[in-house]
């Protein structure tokens, strides 16, 4: 009998939570730079990612401890990326989760070396694992995945196609194209992580792929929709702003209603795929659930 | 015997600069984002990090061709470095090596994005390395090692601290402290990464730090003495900003005299310390000697 879903998430982001802050405080560096990395770090938001890599583990019936580190390296590329895309020369955002973002309380430069400052450390952390049932094939296999994952190949490259979007009528695989490597590709790192470090079949990796793929489209199908029926409150952030930059979205290629069907169909199709492998897969179905119906 | 160090360091830069090319070219991402990263990793310069990996090989009897995915990270990583230092909200620099900074060209956004992308490829070409002398424990290790020395433990640190400097006068320990972190750890790297490659005992590789950081010093020193005596043609960028941004160099700190017998004396230290090792070690002592005299 495994505990409620609430109770591993509430569990889950205590535990990823106090490992980050313990990782930051270890680097020695100028106060200043660690307490921008700090700031973003601690700021909260859904750790959905840490989550899914956990209930990927749960899924093997394997603890989270083993997860921790990659959990760590994971939120600290997601940090790191959104501290980027908030400077002034980027989405120009002075706001995230409600409170102010990196560079209105650090500065741009600050805000810079803090993002490169957590990019670079997601690896250092990977690399240093040195948990007794992680072997070292599996901390270069990560390594390799959340590079190929978070950089030129995937979120960079959506970020680039992102921008180069705005003000522009896209097509449906174009919008794909943008939202598969923007989110898709690190949420997607956060399934194979968990898989890698289960030890899981080649079969047991492409069928969860599966349904780490159909999750990140609904998760920005989701997000499309909450840019225009969200509450600003709960998002922490302005709704709308997708129109007000003129960008493609799931809500402006089809009708809202269309784009929620589309979202029901791809969360049937994550599921699907996740209950197909006959693992202890409860939590990977719940925050299917989590994903489909967030309110920010 | 061995080829000249000139014709040494000649086919060295083209080895390099030909595997950079080939590996930012097989990146699948929007055109915009390649061109971006290609502009600055084309943009030349001394590839003295390359070159001294390939030295440190050399002392060893050992062929580049095992250093060629570790140098081409390094200088990644470099050129990802001087991207960011450029910036506007950083150093704000238009010109870089004679040519217009990247995100002169690119526009900032694309920088920002271009630096990102190099950083996290780095970490993608070192993990990806499948050399057959190239052991997956030697890969994990230069992973490691290279996060250390470019993150917040190493570059990204002595980049806060030299921007939290400026305007300042500081004590000879932080100005070293800011050279060590700032360029002296991913010389170091350089060499650690031969040295690795090479399958160096413990105490070759220490012996091997300290010719290391001592090179680092030097390198450090000739900067501050040619953004006084240097000529604005060969360096290509602007001499006298150090003086122009109230920056505390070896050459505020000390007479130039002074900082001429410094240099001279760190340099011989450097020498001494790899000369004590009985290797191969022509090119590392040629090393030194461009180090020290170099003109831009």
């Amino acid at each position: 009998m495994s505990i409620s879903f609430e109770v591993f998430a509430k569990e889950s982001r205590r535990l990823l939570e106090s490992q980050m802050t313990e990782y930051a405080k270890a680097v020695l560096c100028p106060a200043v730079l660690r307490d921008a990395m700090l700031y973003s770090l601690e700021a909260g938001g859904k750790r959905i990612r840490p989550l899914l890599l956990f209930a990927t583990l749960h899924a093997f019936q394997k603890k989270r401890e083993i997860g921790l580190a990659a959990a760590s390296a994971l939120e600290m590329i997601h940090t790191y990326s959104l501290i980027h895309d908030d400077l002034p020369c980027m989405d120009d955002d002075e706001l995230r989760r409600g409170k102010p973002t990196n560079h209105k309380v650090f500065g741009e430069a600050m805000a810079v070396l803090a993002g490169d400052g957590l990019l670079t450390y997601a690896f250092q952390v990977l690399a240093e694992n040195r948990h007794p049932e992680v072997t070292e094939a599996m901390n270069l296999r990560l390594v390799l995945e959340l590079a190929k994952a978070a950089g030129p190949e995937g979120m960079v490259a959506g970020q680039v196609a992102d921008m180069e979007a705005e003000g522009k009528q896209l097509t449906l695989s174009q919008l794909e194209y943008i939202h598969q490597n923007k989110t898709g590709r690190l949420l997607e790192f956060s399934v194979l992580a968990g898989a890698v470090l289960a030890g899981a079949s080649l079969a047991q990796t492409e069928e969860l792929m599966e349904f780490a793929r159909n999750l990140g489209l609904a998760f920005q199908i989701r997000d499309d929709i909450l840019d225009v029926e969200g509450n600003e409150e709960e998002i922490g952030k302005r709704v709308g702003s997708d129109v007000a930059n003129e960008k493609s979205t799931y809500t402006t290629l089809f009708s809202m209603e269309e784009a929620k069907q589309i979202l029901h169909e791809t969360t049937e199709r994550a599921k699907n795929a996740v209950r197909s492998l006959q693992l202890q897969d409860e939590y990977l179905l719940q925050i299917c659930e989590l994903v489909a119906k967030r309110t920010h």
